[in-house]
């Protein structure tokens, strides 16, 4: 077993969260990421109060570990669902794509662990004095919203920082970057891209089956020009987006052909129109197994790396 | 001390080579490495035969340890310095931005380890059919040129496709770096921009200067429009590049504004007109040691990392 300040602070078996896929990430899948020893996570993304609610309702049917809800800051919906999962007392709450400062209080006061994603130290800093538990560094190979610094660069610098634990996310599909993250400092790591194969998640099976088939290069970063860019397969969709960067459009264009098109992806399996969130570490992502299995595959390499770590000793 | 496949296959100490920086990694960097117990390399770059010869002789005056010649394969003087490097019989040559594969046949006859740079799993099993010895897999946090994929994700994949040895690029400078590369799968290291400010190390010291005082968030790759992105700080020279890339001037004016920038950032430390290439690391680097320093420090601290990773099983 691994065990770290991770399992000391949540009531996990393994230092493991589930990364918060908008359309993909429910109820039933953060349910079965938490039965197999992890954390899972719903993800809020732009859905309002009700979705959310309902998603949490699903989790609690399915198991009864803890699991966590991810506020996308930039929702429209931030207010009602921060204060949904304020009030449903779920274990953790995640947040992405912003600074979550003015709704900490109210967490806080619910006996709520915080864990925000940061992709700098400045942000992991301010964090930590607003009362996080801990902390996911996310580095630029992740899928969907993405800073620039990666994996290997951000989670050093922002252990150096803090002195919460600190989650590592980006990069990471099997032992080999669980061991990694923990050399670089990190007491957990938070997996996206393998999650979305797992048996019990319901996406598309046009999505998982673009995973299983990408490769080293398969993923883009689109939307650098907007400022907030946004890592998914290479499609019809994501390389349209990225040449348009390049021409006379205005940004509210280029915003608005971005409209749907991760439901589209999720829901729908458009191929065309479609955009597939998705890290990096596409290219490791070979097969279909429950999350159980993932997990443990994934945490029984890890041990076996561990323990030969001595071998380079001379 | 750290032993690996790396320290099997070339004479060195320490399985660490030192990146190959245009108009910074010259004879005397090389040299110094190489006696601190790791392999320097001498960048090529855009110069001419004589420019290598003289660094070349300089590096052996300085060391009788192996040292190596990157040479960068869009060089207009690539041709001529391939033929400088074989027939010098330098010990090693790392190759980057191209196929190397028309230069490997008169390398390999004159002897020389060829370890080319990759930035794909593509390139990587291409290059390991063509002769090379060993693959340094680079990483887009790197400092210079880059691909996209990071180390995080792209070591273990190029691990998965060949094997030969791989060696980690991008996104270390410390100890942690080097272990969290040996349990991704490498057998050793290249490190630019902490040998950047190594005391025997000529760059402007007001590139140092930058470097020293770099946060996580100092960088940015420009040129993506370009198609051959290259990481550097951000600096007027920098923020304005990254502006016109999404204006309407053309592709050659872009290109022309980049003319030159790399020798006011190492020769004149022009802080408006220069371009300092750099890693994503530079927030890491705190001090100027000597090269030997660096490398003693480094490796004390990935043995005592790798020494401790067996703390997290339980």
């Amino acid at each position: 077993m691994i065990k770290t300040a991770l399992t000391e602070l949540l009531p996990i078996k393994y230092p493991i969260f589930q990364g918060a896929m908008a359309w993909i990430a429910d109820g039933k899948l953060a349910a079965a990421v938490s039965n197999g020893g992890g954390l899972g996570i719903i993800a809020a993304m732009n859905a309002d109060a009700d979705y959310l609610k309902q998603q949490i309702a699903i989790a609690r049917q399915l198991t009864d570990k803890p699991f966590g809800v991810n506020i996308m800051l930039m929702s429209p919906n931030a207010d009602a669902v921060a204060e949904v999962a304020a009030a449903e007392k779920v274990a953790v709450i995640t947040t992405g794509a912003g600074n979550p400062a003015k709704y900490m209080p109210r967490w806080l006061q619910a006996g709520i662990c915080v864990i925000p994603v940061v992709a700098s130290v400045a942000m992991a800093k301010l964090l930590s004095r607003a009362g996080a538990a801990a902390l996911i560094a996310e580095g630029g190979e992740s899928g969907g919203h993405v800073g620039d610094t990666t994996t290997m660069s951000l989670v050093p610098q922002v252990c150096d920082a803090i002195t919460l634990p600190v989650i590592a996310a980006g990069g990471i599909a099997d032992g080999r970057g669980v061991a990694a993250a923990l050399m670089l400092g990190a007491a957990g790591v938070q997996l996206g891209t393998r999650f979305l194969v797992a048996e019990e998640c319901s996406v598309h099976p046009n999505y998982k089956a673009k995973i299983i088939k990408a490769t080293d290069i398969s993923t883009i970063a689109t939307g650098k020009r907007l400022g907030h860019p946004v890592r998914s397969l290479k499609t019809p969709f994501s390389n349209a987006f990225f040449q348009a960067e390049y021409s006379p459009i205005s940004d509210q264009e280029l915003e608005d052909m971005g409209k749907d098109s991760l439901r589209l992806a999720a829901i729908e399996g458009d191929l065309q129109k479609g955009c597939f969130l998705a890290g990096q570490v596409a290219g490791m992502v070979k097969k279909e197994q429950t999350a159980q299995q993932i997990i443990e595959e994934i945490f029984d390499e890890t041990e076996l790396i561990l323990k030969g770590a001595n071998r380079w000793i001379k």
